[in-house]
């Protein structure tokens, strides 16, 4: 049989188990180009939060009892189209379920001898491809800027941060846990960084931090921290809005004080992105994170949850609340 | 003797006529290099209220008993630079006085044939050249898209909406009063505008105005009426910010609903701008402004006062408070 992660209710505020339902079904079979796949790792990512509301997002969102949506590691079972063979690593978007069939075009081959499998769901695979372009393409980030990146112990913002030191940056990052902080500066090496659970000005921590300003901020998490961007940003500073997950959970809109002012003064830039922009640099992007990668210049952590499907939505909920350091995965299977 | 306009105080809130000061000192004489220029009409510009605050900002700010800073269209009455003769009508930055000396590389020479030379401070001059820069190329409008103006009667906004529909755009504006209202349809040809004192419903309003969304938002004014912009911008929509005149009288910053996930699902972009940015343009910019004026395509409308150097404080605080339609002068002296 297939268990699948159906969404059993809307959330209000940050979700619970019970908006989410274990269901068992047949495994399907395969039709003429398509193939059947078994998931190994399951992906839990933010943007998923936006695609469970009722409200009009930037892609279809999850009906009530539909398959949650998302990114899988999986492996080729059972294959009728030529260009892929059984035992094949691929990423697929068949969402919360132990297996899947799914037509070819949407796959990305995964080479095994490159790195584990599972960085294809994160340092090399959307959360690496959305720091890289975030980063140097909307963010057209130049040598020797000063960054400031949010939510930095994160899939994304842990990428974001190393590009940016490979590229010869001052590097400052902000995260929810005093370990989180640790991370980011003796592992992955940040210029420094702080805990925004416990600092409580985040103005003039990040003046003293980046004391001559912030060229790129690249943003994952909105709110307050956001705030204090504005008045310490450079002349001609970039904001990339890659995220805002301090308000997706939110009952009500939340207020801030109103900064557009300062993006005359600044004469700077806010952009939002979406990765799949850029699908058509992904591959030539992939073989320099890959290159980096093996050459030690990027690291990457994952918190993986090892209690198969049905621990998929406290996964979720968990890296919802930050409880992970770099990128959540749920295995689900073995590879054969 | 010549009379000039100092700062006695800095403003709390709105301006008021006794934080200036009317002064007479003698008139200055020329050096080598410079002319001796008198004032004819004194511009009056939102962008002063930022430049009287103690707070920095992009540039120098005015420090107590100084000369009120900003551009004039000036004679020239005795120069002693090859270039500028007597009589000649230029664009100066002498800033709020009867009579100024000052070097030429500030001096742009104004063509009295071309038309009345009191545009060489309005459409033919800086808010014209801001209009033109912060749509065209930080807005980046294309041809058949929809743009909205907020502060559409004034002497930016009411360029702005001129320019997108000599581009084939769809135009709404909004601004204070019935009578701006239908100036800004019937005189210059936008398609819609509203009343922002008298709609209550932004949000609805440009639903109804633009039902198939914003892709281009020049805004001089900010607040409440930018928030419902965010929700009905188009993907790939760009908001421009020229101005934000509902926040500059405020004594506290202002909270408003946080808009910046909407970024993210628009793929949207927010800059802001300065015009002296594009001054290598300037002369062509003008150029083309000038065509456009003698083919009739653009109109202008100018709000003068008359009653000399003293006047200016309660010119600019009218201004300020939207007393204005187009451009806001202050006739200083005739021409000789």
């Amino acid at each position: 049989m297939n268990r699948q992660i159906t969404l059993a209710s809307r959330p209000v505020g940050y979700p619970k188990e019970s908006d989410f339902n274990l269901i068992e079904v047949p495994i399907p079979k395969p039709e003429d180009g398509q193939v059947l796949v078994k998931t190994i790792y399951l992906s839990v990512d933010p943007y998923m939060r936006g695609r469970i509301n009722a409200s009009k997002s930037y892609a279809a969102n999850v009906e009530i009892d539909e398959v949650m949506v998302g990114g899988v590691i999986a492996q080729v079972i059972e294959s009728k189209h030529p260009d892929f063979r059984v035992g094949d690593i691929v990423n697929a978007n068949i969402g919360w379920q132990e297996y899947g069939v799914t037509p070819v075009d949407g796959l990305r081959k995964i080479d095994p001898t490159l790195a584990p499998i599972s960085t294809g769901a994160g340092i090399l695979g959307m959360p690496g491809l959305t720091a890289y372009f975030g980063l140097l393409e909307v963010g057209q980030l130049q040598e020797l800027e000063t960054v400031f990146v949010s939510g930095a112990a994160g899939a994304v913002g842990s990428v974001v941060g190393q590009i940016a030191k490979i590229k010869g940056c001052r590097v400052v990052g902000s995260a929810g846990t005093d370990e989180k902080v640790d991370y980011i500066v003796d592992e992955l090496g940040f210029d420094a960084a702080f805990n925004y659970k416990s600092v409580t000005d985040y103005h003039t921590e990040l003046q003293k931090l980046l004391p001559d300003g912030i060229d790129v901020y690249f943003d994952n998490v909105g709110g307050e921290i956001t705030d204090a961007v504005f008045p310490n940003l450079r002349i001609k500073g970039r904001v990339v809005i890659c995220g805002q997950i301090s308000q997706y959970n939110l009952e009500k809109p939340e207020m801030g004080p109103r900064f557009l002012w300062h993006m005359i003064t600044k004469r700077a830039r806010i952009e939002g992105f979406l990765v799949f922009e850029f699908a058509d640099q992904h591959a030539n992007a992939l073989v320099e994170m890959a290159e980096w990668l093996q050459q030690g210049k990027l690291k990457y952590h994952e918190t993986i949850e090892e209690g198969g499907i049905q621990s998929a939505p406290a996964a979720f909920i968990s890296m919802l609340k930050g409880g992970n350091i770099g990128k959540q995965l749920v295995k689900i299977a073995d590879r054969d």
